[in-house]
């Protein structure tokens, strides 16, 4: 299965707005959550079907409905129904392949974008997507599958921490989404760590075959900007929009949350400067290494091959040989053989070699 | 024959405006198909030659005339004539080298832009031309030969699948630039895939002579992006138009087009950076193995050569070499020469060549 | 002599406008030819000197006057006071070594820029500057020598194809600048062929020596991007520019060149990265093939050295060396051979350097 | 402990807003200092707590509040109240992971950014948080440690050097501001010498192993740019800003500030740059020792090889060889040896490998 | 001392604005020249001190005064008084490691920048520092020794070539600027001769060590980027600038002077990847070269090693080799020797390597 783009042969011929689940099943039916607040209340309640959610609407308190589970586009049709949201939005809801992504409607605000998780023994990132929908007194969440990301909003929530509670919808998804973000960032700081623990190793030159490492990072590094990058597009747009959807105090965090993604690429693009100039390094160890090795070699035959010539000289079986019957010859051989072994290696010395 | 860019030459000279066909001739004879449709009846014919399309503009349905073979100028030309087309546009059409490219007249607009179809066989990509005129009440297209691009397209005209029947030229034109696009991102998708298995095969150091995968693949993506870089730019000056000959919402239909082409320009990107860091890596991996077999020559060299050599001394035939007879000289040879052998084993243990 | 960029010290010292002709020389004497016509009528003349210069100003029809050699600066000096022409401007004319640029005036317009000629046996391009002033009813081109490259135009207006001969000033020029860009798209396609011709010589591994012919190819492209990048520039500035000089019509060509010159810019980057990738590829073909080298090597190495001091032993002169007289000790030194020779070609083939 | 990016695991969960201190402990216990002074007046004073901070807002002169130790969150957040400071802000105070930053709230600004300090022995910069909040009458200086990096600035306001004592808050701010700026540039230049003599080093060949130089001096340059580019974005937020608190004069030495800043990021490019072509030549140099070694090699090889081979023919122990009886044998093999060899030698000469 | 970027640890704690100066002294005393000059008249004088500059303002002719010698901080603050010069530019003007820059000020403008030297032995490029500032009614530069740079310029003033004389200042400050940029554009020309030159020789592969080349040209390169980038911000500024100093004729020279900069920047950019692609192509050369050092080492070693093991085998003093005694024995292990040694040798031809 590829991980960086899906095969969307599936949705061919089909009108633009049908809903299509692309990507994989990843749990066996949906699971719908529902938690209504105010300032003094907070109720949550796990829905089995759709048919109480229309009283909540008409209540004053905010509704924030989560959905996990995207792949029975029925159900997901149903709630674009009663929330009124519009086709091409619900489309890419199902659709897991969907660059992050802002929508501006009349009366709602909706953001698709994934969120990210690091398995640090297979150093693989995965992704799943999140779609976010904001309306006047609801808040729609969907998700691919059960995760733990927006638990500490919901802590928050129940426990009332900060101005969470009394603030509203929008505040809700800014939320949200500065959870995602944390998330990025907590991701990029590890893998961070790991890639400077590489480059350490690197410089002690006391690894072997590190350049799988290199490329693994730089995989994941590429995977990482994918993901982030159409992030930033997305808060400027929302920043930029009029709507009326969102609070002047909360657009001031806004500002807070592009910082965040803009710390989260250049951070990006620190370590992928790393990571090529550590693979760098490391090609031009192995080059010395390999002159390391040459030298070696080249010492041992320039030194020995001559030499053996030379006894090969004398095991020769010519009848006419006088030196075979000098009285000193074998001694002044090994003298001779002493003298150029020497003498090489003072010329492998003064060469530097040795 | 090159791909990426043609010969013009054969064009010189000509006034600007005069019609010369450009490129491979596909098919034998031109053939023309019309589809007039509203939203309760829908009409399909073969027409033989032009006479009957006069008749098509004054009727209040949409007539979508399909031309497929471009390589006969004198019926361009004639075409052009009759729905009113800019020569320069006419000129365009038949020169199947043109960059995409959005063409706004005073009462139509045109769109040339390319197909593209991915031999997984040969892994190459080949495109094909196709021109889409839109008029109030007509779209023309024009392709090189034929094709089933469009045929999701008329499926659903026929079914009568979602709002296509009941809205308007320009939304046809949508639903015919949508298909060619998805076959962007799916020829995207399946070479990425292609890609990404590449990159495993690197990983697992199981390949040989891969450097000529990376060149095709480095090739065809540079292909991908020379057809589809200038389409992002035509749909972006389509959106700016203030054509009357589209209608509201179609436009937001628009910016949905817009980040698809996007997705697939950013995606071309990252296989890119992931072709270019997987041939690094590739390279490393050379230089490591080339250390490796320098490594066994040089161990073997260097334990064998001293060896020889001191086998070659006492193979001499001086006629006084005290150690020849002595009664244990032969043990002890042998008893140097393990010790020699093992000393330099420990040392290069020791330098970790072992 | 440099082709890039020429020494301009022969120029120092002098007061901004005064005329030096900075280049080589091309041609001995200048020659200056006319051709005026309107929509019925065309005359041509080669003009010896200035004199009926004037009498040209006055009539209604329009005067193309082409002057080949540049080098007499006096000459261009009268031209310029007759046409009313900017010091500044004259100065560039004259300077071969001018970046392409766009002059306006207050009733005239002018464009110095380079036109190409690729010599296909030395795979080198040549440029010669032209310079194109318009002003009302007459336009005047310089040129550093006779070339065949207005020919076209010239054969266009004396057959009065298209609307040549009925449009105005600045249709010529559009037309005569339509033919240097069609010049620059011929040559970038046929040194494009050429490259896609050696992309395909690297892949078949059947070339020696290919980096010469990659650098070639480099710089060509190198100096092509210098020659035409500074066009696109040109070209907006006059689509920009509110001159009166310009028909709104002409005005619709000019897109179509600024594409015509985009699609140049695009297939240099294309090549530049098709070169790039493909010496890329050679280098790693160029690793394989010392692994390759040092396989064999090694193995050769590997198996005889150590069987050669086995041998050595045996050839040793020691008195007491019981191996010596064991009847079968021959045959065994054979099958140790044997299994040793072949248990590391065994080794190697496991290594799968065989 | 990663350099270049923290991890924020520990903030997980807070509202925005909470005081979390994320980074080192620097210091035991927070030291608070405050210098207030006027034209004619200067009054230094350590504060113990911030019971006598509120007096001083009432004063007509200026207060400037130094406060060593920023991992007291408490002692942040009571100061913070003391003087208006938003949330977000005191929050992005405590986070030593911060992005340099500007704030502009209703009365008062803010400037986050980091100061570094170069140790020379291990080639690796340091930086510590500053944050200096400016409201009307007051300035505050907030530091993870006690530095001397503002000694410098309160010399001159002793001393009442140049117009600091006469001009307001701002002038105080832009003061600082230049005193951390002065500092990259340092750093700059000290790394930037260092650099210079890498290179120089590399020129003549004189050392071994400076891959490892190259990699430290590349991640310090990627750790000054992540420090420093953010600070230009700041300055022109300032220079751009419509806040009140500065005077039009100061404006002035904005400009100032913002051309230090570009100067450092300049010169940052091209050690980069440096740093990159002197990798590269390095690599070369090594590909051409490698050259040298295996000619040594091959040379002693080719030459000894094939003269061993035929002192070996002769050695043999054939009943029945010729040349073994005649009576020049030997000196005929000398000739031929002398002759082989000195034809290799010629060959290789040839050849230019000596 | 680093030629990049000086240390300025000198200046600090010094309040912005007090005068040091950085860089070294060039020459001993300053020298300060003044020209007077209108249409009809032009004086020369050598001034010892500043008594008579006052007198000069009052004329309605033009003052050009040129000082030599800017380590005199005092002198330069005594000129900035009586000419009413800001105080950081007079800062600025003193530090010779200031990045070219444009000043504004209320009625004069400022211009420091570099004027370059190329050593064509030490094959380097040394800079000077030149500021000049523009009143009205006079001239002043800076210069940190006796050149030769403005002497073209004085010269056309003593000649009263052009229309220098009549021009006003603005003209007089273009003219000197002109020639600053004509330089630059020299000193690019002659490397670039050299940089022309050093790929012919690699191309012809007879050179050794160029690498060294490579990378002093890379760095001179660097070096002239640095220079002349911040110069066409400069002259963008000045001709966006409001000021009445500037005359509308002499504004139409500014587009000049930034076409200028600009094709010097084009070409240094054409120079710098003809400079990386030559290094490339130089290594890939290398590495052919090391190919074919191993291949004539792999085929002496292949050849004669195993031929030496067959010579050892019947060296050896075996009692029982049956083979020793045969008639033909010595013929045939010489054919066998013939065989096998031309038998590798097809191999090896086979293989391309011979």
């Amino acid at each position: 299965m590829p991980r960086f783009f899906k095969n969307r042969f599936t949705n061919r011929g089909m009108a633009p707005g049908s809903l299509t689940f692309i990507g994989n099943k990843k749990m066996e039916s949906p699971h719908i959550s529902l938690i209504e607040y105010s300032k003094d209340r907070l109720e949550e309640k796990v829905l089995d079907d759709l048919t109480n959610l229309d009283s909540t609407k008409s209540t004053p308190e905010i509704s924030w409905i989560n959905i996990y589970g995207i792949h029975d586009a029925e159900l997901i049709q149903q709630i674009g129904q009663q929330f009124d949201l519009q086709a091409l939005l619900l489309e890419d809801i199902v659709n897991t392949d969907q660059r992050p992504r802002f929508y501006e409607g009349e009366d709602s605000l909706a953001f698709i974008l994934k969120v990210i998780t690091y398995d640090g023994e297979k150093k693989q990132i995965t992704s799943d997507q999140i779609s976010i929908c904001l309306g006047s007194g609801f808040v729609l969440s969907f998700q691919e599958q059960k995760t733990t990301v927006f638990e500490v909003v919901r802590e928050r929530l129940r426990n009332s921490k900060g101005r969470i509670r009394s603030a509203g919808t929008d505040y809700l998804v800014y939320a949200l989404l500065d959870t995602i973000i944390d998330d990025y960032l907590n991701v990029v700081a590890i893998i961070g760590e790991e890639i400077e623990s590489l480059a350490a190793i690197v410089l002690k030159q006391s690894g072997k075959g590190l350049e799988n490492q290199f490329y693994t990072y730089k995989t994941e590094i590429n995977f990482l900007r994918k993901i982030i990058r159409p992030v930033k597009e997305m808060i400027i747009q929302w920043q930029k929009s009029e709507t009326l959807l969102v609070n002047k105090k909360t657009r001031t965090y806004l500002q807070d949350l592009a910082d965040l993604v803009t710390q989260a690429e250049e951070s990006i693009e620190i370590y992928n400067n790393l990571l090529s100039d550590g693979l760098n390094i490391y090609n031009t160890q192995l080059s010395n290494r390999a002159n390391d090795i040459m030298k070696v070699l080249t010492i041992f035959a320039a030194v020995f091959i001559p030499l053996t010539f030379l006894a090969g000289i004398y095991g020769m079986n010519f009848e006419y040989i006088p030196e075979l019957s000098f009285r000193y010859a074998y001694p002044v051989f090994w003298a001779v053989v002493l003298l150029l072994g020497g003498g090489l290696l003072v010329f492998f010395h003064r060469k530097k070699w040795l």
